[in-house]
């Protein structure tokens, strides 16, 4: 019984960004924070996982993670991870845990912590990092950790099996990508607080380190406003440059459908939360009007319900699946094969700042045979990460170490 | 400064039910509890406010209340309640405590605690209950209770003026409402663990007390055992009672159309919660396929946004909103005056036992000019407040005492 979990711990790690980082038209004063679950085994392995906040309120995810330990602790690491998505919907379902979501808010937070650091030890005790067990997993295998609860009127698992089978690498390693690695867009470039001057500094400077796409936080009092640093920014960087803007969840539907017209007419490649991250028929709403300008949303949607719909009525196109948001891989998987079969690109958001993302987009590419399209990249939390990913040339390189590189410094195993 | 909020105390209450009460296809064994919030004035007087749970994970809520309590006290009463939507706003969208929701799960049922505590002690104040400080409310302030964010692309603040101020009632006291009490429907027969001799003898003694509407749990593992239950309910209570039916999500979509179009050929009121609460598109398609069969929602629907699209996809009829799930007052209102404008009937979820709620729906039916179609009512925790709701002859009497009928015995003021 080594791989008996023998306790977990918790830590509340928050952290200073510089100023002005982090803002938004929402968030004024970030504060990057994790709620951190460390679980241990018999054998004196480990694993971490992490739910992320801005800085209040991340002591309540503590304390749900502290709720869902009981059911965890004592349990065999082999047994859970041998159907790991049977044993997560028994955590996302727990009789009465389950009314403080269900499936959202600081409960399932907790649950993307617990799901997260069990596979992390589960990676460190078969020496490999993710994205390489997953690729080594064959796909009657990997169906077993993927939830397709409530999800059955979209995708039955004979679909998704297809789907993993399909796409299924005879040899991985040869994988192109692995050399190249793969292309990330910058968003620290463009936080709502720079000044013009700082904005263009930024931009200049992550296009000669070899970015070729940028985000740019909107949602300005005045759309005039937005639209003057998007002009200014495209005039510093040139055609080439894809342009994301983010608007945070600023307007209304009638705002967004407004402000979505003034940017639609000029050169962006995504436009991030219009509105509320629960508005489905407002998505689809502003989607219609806003065309061809698309729409991208992740970062506060709860669950692969929400995803389901998001995706199925067009509201969103790019699909910005965050594992610490949803309730951890189980669900981020199903939310990934479902955006396989919509046809649509997942571009997962990086509230880990791209640290267990960056296996699963590769995966994704290699495993799931998708386009390697784009990884978010904030450097604001490197020194934090005892494994901080490498991103050269803008683009992350794979990582090598066993585990989901989701360790922090002075976070004690 | 007699109005100002001195301090916030919290109390995490939990009850024991009787053997099976309470049990559904999805919560077998809850425990009844409230995350209390006790705000204190300067003059001495206090006011309570709820938010309902299971059992476990009630701690995680009581962070969330402490988590907001620095942005309350220190605050006048007097000018929170003087925009009361905005204060309410002001803690919804607070630029870091956001990100726990948004509007959602642990952090959004604090603030339902927070901001019933707030309208307690106001009508306390002001010496009335809440109903009747609703009724004296002209519209025009009225309105500034109600918080249309993210609501615009269906409701303007002009058309909601406009539906309160068609509504408002030139002489409450003479409705005769008052006088015959609101009709209450008795869900406390027909829990999902009780056999069918305890069932069948349930709803006979609840009908000759004077119930026309009783709910019954289904989702059973097979849909024959919930047909058979129905069925021999009916018998028991004749034509003339009203049946509800709750799955509680137990089904998937596929299997909600199954399982509802087997409950719509028998005569029942409305089927509740087939699917996960935040499948929007799903609820539609159900709706759809077991017409005439009508659903119901809203003990699991976090925020009014999703109430919106619920509503206008035709998704739900019967909006279950509850103001405990809900973030309190303002949105419920919110809510309200949705369904109002969409034709459908608002019938709450009662998590507060129909304590708050009694005050609720006197006021949607003489001041916002609504049928009086129903309150849920479960009487397991009667004696844990101080002012119980009477219930006589299945209808509730009008609360006489100032507040809200929050205030629980064994927490002090």
């Amino acid at each position: 019984m080594t791989n008996k979990i023998l306790r977990i711990k918790t830590a509340d790690k928050r952290y200073e960004l510089p100023a002005g980082a982090g803002s938004d038209s929402m968030h004024h004063d970030p504060q990057y924070s994790y709620a951190v679950t460390v679980l241990e085994l018999a054998s004196g392995d480990f694993g971490t996982g992490l739910s992320y906040s801005l800085g209040r309120g991340n002591e309540v995810v503590i304390k749900a993670i502290e709720a869902y330990a009981p059911f965890v602790v004592g349990r065999d690491l082999r047994e859970i991870m041998g159907d790991f998505a049977g044993f997560w919907r028994s955590l996302a379902d727990e009789s009465q845990l389950r009314w403080i979501g269900p499936h959202k808010g600081a409960i399932h937070m907790a649950l993307a912590s617990i799901s997260c650091a069990l596979v992390d030890a589960w990676c460190r005790l078969k020496g490999l990092p993710l994205w390489q067990v997953l690729l080594e997993m064959r796909p009657e295998e990997l169906i077993r950790w993927v939830d397709l609860r409530y999800l059955e009127d979209f995708i039955s698992r004979d679909e998704a099996l297809g789907l993993l089978a399909e796409a299924y690498p005879s040899d991985w390693r040869k994988h192109a990508l692995i050399a190249e690695g793969y292309p990330a867009y910058n968003t620290s470039v463009g936080w709502l607080n720079y000044d013009i001057d700082q904005l263009l500094a930024n931009c200049r400077r992550e296009v000669e380190a070899g970015f070729d796409a940028l985000k740019l936080k909107v949602g300005s009092p005045d759309i005039g406003a937005d639209v003057r640093r998007l002009r200014a920014v495209r005039d510093a960087v040139g055609p080439h440059v894809r342009i994301m803007t983010d608007a945070n969840q600023r307007w209304s539907v009638p705002d967004a459908i407004k402000a979505g017209k003034a940017l639609a007419a000029l050169d962006c490649y995504w436009l991030e939360e219009p509105t509320h991250p629960d508005d489905v028929i407002g998505y689809q709403q502003i989607a219609r009007e806003v065309s061809p300008l698309r729409l991208a949303s992740g970062e506060c949607i709860s669950n692969a319900v929400l995803f389901k719909n998001l995706i199925r009525t067009g509201g969103i196109y790019f699909v910005q699946a965050d594992v610490l948001r949803l309730g951890g891989l189980p669900e981020w998987l199903a939310v990934a094969i479902m955006a396989k079969k919509a046809g649509v690109p997942l571009i997962p958001h990086a509230s880990d700042m791209g640290q267990m993302h960056q296996h699963l987009v590769f995966w994704q590419a290699i495993g799931l045979g998708r386009e390697p399209w784009y990884l978010e990249y904030i450097p604001h939390l490197r020194e934090q990460f005892v494994a901080p990913a490498e991103v050269r040339q803008g683009r992350y390189l794979p990582p090598k170490l066993p585990g989901a590189s989701t360790r922090l410094v002075n976070v004690a195993p």
